[in-house]
């Protein structure tokens, strides 16, 4: 083991990843006797459990976002570096970032997860999935552009592709989703359209498993099943998709293959561990499971080296029951604040019992006054359950600016059932704008494509 | 002259383009006895005059656009149809958008502006221009990524290229984007840097003509440029942009021929018409002004074609006092109202005065308490310039959705001098992701069920 206590301060604390597990891990060494560098390719933090409100056109990135540097700005200890950690040095102890090293004494690694197509890659394409803003402007195109296409399209057949959702994966962010196409669709839209009547948009939720929201207890399956079905989500269990391509879905329900015309299918299913699991590896002989997560200690470090650590979507961490701990942010919050606080441990020369889960409980949105809270000790649905979602989501939303922005657009969205983040923006809509009038063509937006 | 009011009833009245002129247009229309269609190539209405608070990281994207089939929903009476329109027929009175026609009694066009180069298209991609949402998002990755690689940047005449940001245009865009800038160096992001004081940050704003706001009167042009001044901005009149290439802007004061080094060069210098004027000109025979602008008649009719009109940006209106109409939103507003008014009129065989426009002044943002408004009759600057500034903006914010946020996020910024809508986000942030191990990683339940 590294002895810290002996190195000279002040210790060099490197961060890597600006998410819930890195971000608390730099937020709980704010004050310590160390110097914190938090390295992130992007310059903000993403609220991740809220993107699908940002897919489905209820708020806007920047209101679930916090910039790194104005959340720790008040941390005069702490650096945030933007840039993207291509290799690591464990001998002379320190990571690459570009063309620059940065030294470390401990090192934090919080890259997290992104989405898993089960090695049918091509399937992204037709299927996108939601992790990044980008990700969610995408799914926020797919499905207003298919409303849109539907309102123009005059063939019944294709218009009912147009309008048919598939969503893939019954967990939290499946259900979330199916959940808010249908509210879209029936309560949002439903006025906008002449040509179509978009209350008969039809919503599938696909899963594999025989019930929906499967970490939690089965009552609160079957009544988050039933609150969807209430919203007119058609719910299909045990069903396996083994195809997706332009329009069709090809399940396996049993022996039996379907198929479904659907011009939007969306991906909620699987996830595996970001590239820097492959890097520590390689770097530290470290572990991996099959998604790619590192295993590691009972105190989060990886063996053989216990000044590095993996906390987050990225750790495998299987101290507790065998089974590892599930990727969501209370897991990731509470594993970056007990790196932090081992870390100043160590320094005084002291030491730290194992890191220990304390599950507070989990909690999915379905819709107006539909939720499902599982607490363990007591399991809330309906009305109540709502509430509590959207006390929870208001408390851990990080800078105040978001929590009030996001509350008041709750509470408008809630009162009139509007949805004012339905822009439709990025690559396909700047068009090259026709003829000149020197006579050619010229496209006029020759800049990189963006997303908003 | 089209003798309206023989035609069969509901006439048909199509409108190109959902910006203040077309919008208007078709608000106004809304418990007429015809039918209205509203083509528009995007799905929302975007707030042009707060676009540089998206560019600056002030507000979102969403917070400022309102998507035209909700601001039109209870208009029974009009369909949205999201397109573009590409041609004309005048003899079978109908526009084509993509492969469909779309037959009208009654044409407006609406398609407003684009930035202009001057003939000099090669700056634009050094020098980009803010008209759409994509291009805010432009210029707001453009503005922080200058401050992120400053950080990062040893070599000091490098990091001063990159706090270095010069506005090309002394409008009222270009007035409020500098103003922004200097205030986000100076108060928004002076805590967050640890390498570079952003209070180093030199904002250049040029202006041709011998003043700042031409179309003010000439004390507020100096109130305007003193109130720069204290911000930090350096203003420069009189000065002539020669070139622009990577990094080095070329101007010409006088005699005298400079060179400034800056890596953020942004366009608020000029406009042209949309590519509908040549349409129409093609099409009609209508003519042209040099910025491509329709010359319009009194009533707001092309000549000999007393059933199209032309309103907004794209519309040359010189009948007032010989000179053309400015290309701001109020005048675009009362020449949409104007035309749906004359409409309505000629069904019933009624005629209408030629349209005049009544103008209720100009106002400017420089910056926190500094603002110029110009009524004519009453002058404001300072605070309660400032203050009108806001109550007006607010006031014209379409739905009161976005007012309320607006407002919030405003109320929110002004206390804290925070900006929360600073992220970077772009195809560039989205990079190609590392090789993987074996070609690729099986994935596990983490937050997802495995087998869908």
């Amino acid at each position: 083991m590294v002895d810290l206590h002996d190195r000279k301060p002040p210790h060099q604390v490197v961060i890597v990843g600006g998410g819930f597990g890195g971000l608390y891990a730099a937020k709980a060494l704010a004050k310590a006797n160390v110097n914190v560098t938090l390295i992130d390719k992007r310059n903000f933090h993403l609220f991740q459990p809220l993107l699908y409100q940002v897919a489905t056109g209820a708020l806007s990135p920047a209101d679930i976002s916090s910039p790194l540097r104005s959340v720790l700005s008040k941390s005069k200890n702490t650096t945030v570096l933007l840039g993207e950690v291509n290799d690591i040095d464990t001998t002379e102890q320190k990571v690459m970032v570009g063309g620059e090293t940065v030294p470390y004494d401990t090192l934090i690694v919080a890259t997290g997860a992104k989405h898993s197509y089960f090695g049918k890659d091509n399937w992204e394409e037709f299927a996108p999935g939601l992790k990044t803003v980008e990700d969610a402007i995408e799914m926020r195109r797919r499905i207003f552009m298919a409303f849109e296409a539907a309102e123009k399209e005059s063939d019944p057949a294709k218009r009912r592709a147009l309008l048919t959702f598939v969503i893939v994966g019954g967990g939290p962010t499946g259900v979330e989703l199916a959940g808010a196409i249908a509210e879209l669709a029936t309560q949002t839209l439903k006025e906008d359209f002449r040509n179509i009547d978009t209350s008969e948009t039809k919503v599938l939720l696909l899963e594999g498993l025989d019930r929906v929201l499967p970490p939690f207890a089965p009552e609160l399956s079957q009544e988050a099943q039933a609150s969807l079905e209430a919203l007119g989500v058609d719910v299909q269990t045990k069903t396996l998709v083994t195809n997706i391509e332009n329009d069709i879905v090809t399940i396996k329900q049993g022996d039996e293959v379907k198929t479904i015309a659907s011009k939007t299918v969306l991906w909620a299913a699987g996830v595996k561990a970001s590239a820097m699991g492959k890097v520590l590896m390689d770097k530290t002989g470290a572990e991996c499971d099959r998604a790619g997560r590192v295993i590691v200690e009972p105190d989060l470090s990886i063996k053989g080296h216990s000044n590095i650590f993996v906390v987050g979507d990225l750790a495998n961490f299987a101290h507790q029951n065998g089974k590892p701990l599930p990727g969501v942010a209370p897991v990731a919050m509470q594993e970056g604040e007990y790196v932090a606080k081992l870390v100043q441990k160590r320094i005084k020369g002291e030491t730290l019992p194992q890191f220990n889960y304390v599950d507070r409980g989990s909690l999915a949105m379905i819709g107006q006054h539909a939720a499902v809270v599982d607490l363990g000790f007591i399991k809330l649905k309906g009305f109540l359950a709502w509430f509590f979602w959207l006390f929870i989501h208001i408390y851990f939303l990080i800078e105040f600016d978001n929590k009030l922005v996001v509350m008041i657009q709750w509470v408008w969205n809630y009162f009139t059932r509007n949805r004012g983040a339905r822009l439709i923006t990025g690559k396909e809509m700047v068009k090259p704008v026709p003829v000149e009038s020197n006579g050619h063509y010229q496209p006029v937006n020759t800049r990189q494509p963006l997303n908003v």
